[in-house]
């Protein structure tokens, strides 16, 4: 089985039993996420924001405005933090200390890269848009050298990297199962909603299929 | 309207249309939410945590394991970031580059402070755990001392608050319209599922209503 190695920075120290450090199960995990809360500080305060990701291989790209002060500050190389956490269920335990949530969230640590190659720049953005609808790169023209020069993309390895990860229902104190509240989990799902056209699509032209889309082709059920 | 005051580090200059200040659109999106992703730094590396988070008037409540190296550093004061995502569409656009995501999320800046006062830190407790289910905290036993001891709480004041939010279809480039593409937005929608008792709940002991969770009980459908 392929590994990351903890370092003293990402081994899991609270409930350690929680922990994944294996690639495959890290992948699945970021395979199935399509946003990243993505930390960085600039003059020591930190900033936490949401951005769509795709991995590649052992990469993750991201992308956005060039005109982007977060962007540009992570082009420069500072230090940073991506996490992606999927909610799978609310675990309602019998006393409100063992009530906890079932999730698996990666934490990636490292440094961004800029992409400046033009190949990779290309490739990167294609999949970023294949991640949350497969094959729609395909379907669109590609992108001009004005967008191109708007759109800056960066790559995070997958070199530091650790997973969490809580299944299955409540821990209760032995003591507390004879009191008559209920104990359980309650799964949360994410679903698609019915596609809502703009108004200016061409006749016969009809929505990519919900399997299509990052949400619908989830494949593995959660275990709740 | 009463609205937070942008200062240099809130201000959006990033498609500043999209930018909320008011108090009562950011407490909307802060109380659909559940799960905050908190980040901090530790010897220049930002780390970004993903925990559970409820509000109470013009305070954000956090808590976790008194064990918890994160809690421990976060209850020292240092500077923090929590930000809260909501993920409401996909945008699909005619072209790659005007895809995008129909999003609501908060940034609260600002230095966590360690609640240490038996009766707020109770109420906190208790504001947490009716966030995710109404009236749970009442169905349950007391906290006893050493469940208190084992738990840290966290406040994080919203003073220095901004929001950003993205609705609507797709805009095109006008020759883009001609183009055989699918155009619009794909809800994306999160539920809960069928509750899934834990095989030692005594009879007639039902779940919570759906309408109870936090998720179930969301009330704005928001606009994709």
């Amino acid at each position: 089985m392929s590994t990351y190695t903890p370092t003293p920075r990402t081994k899991v120290r609270r409930l350690p039993k929680r922990a994944v450090y294996d690639k495959a199960g890290v992948h699945a995990i970021l395979d199935e996420g399509f946003i990243c809360h993505l930390g960085f500080a600039v003059d020591g305060q930190p900033y936490v924001i949401p951005t769509l990701y795709a991995r590649s291989g052992e990469v993750l790209y991201m992308h956005g405005s060039g005109a982007s002060r977060t962007l540009k500050t992570l082009a420069e190389g500072v230090q940073v933090c991506a996490t992606v956490t999927l909610m799978d269920g609310f675990v309602l335990a019998r006393s409100a200390f063992h009530h906890s949530l079932n999730y698996r969230s990666v934490v990636v640590l490292g440094r961004a890269r800029l992409v400046s190659k033009p190949a990779e720049r290309l490739e990167a953005l294609r999949t970023i848009t294949n991640h949350v609808v497969s094959q729609r790169w395909e379907e669109l023209r590609p992108p001009n050298e004005l967008e191109l020069k708007q759109t800056l993309v960066l790559a995070l390895a997958l070199e530091e990297v650790s997973a969490k990860v809580r299944v299955g229902p409540p821990v209760d104190d032995e003591e507390d199962y004879a009191s008559p509240v209920w104990g359980g989990v309650v799964p949360i799902h994410t679903r698609l909603g019915a596609p809502i056209a703009d108004g200016r699509v061409l006749p016969d032209v009809e929505p990519p299929a919900p399997s299509r889309l990052i949400v619908g082709r989830k494949r593995t059920a959660a275990t709740p």
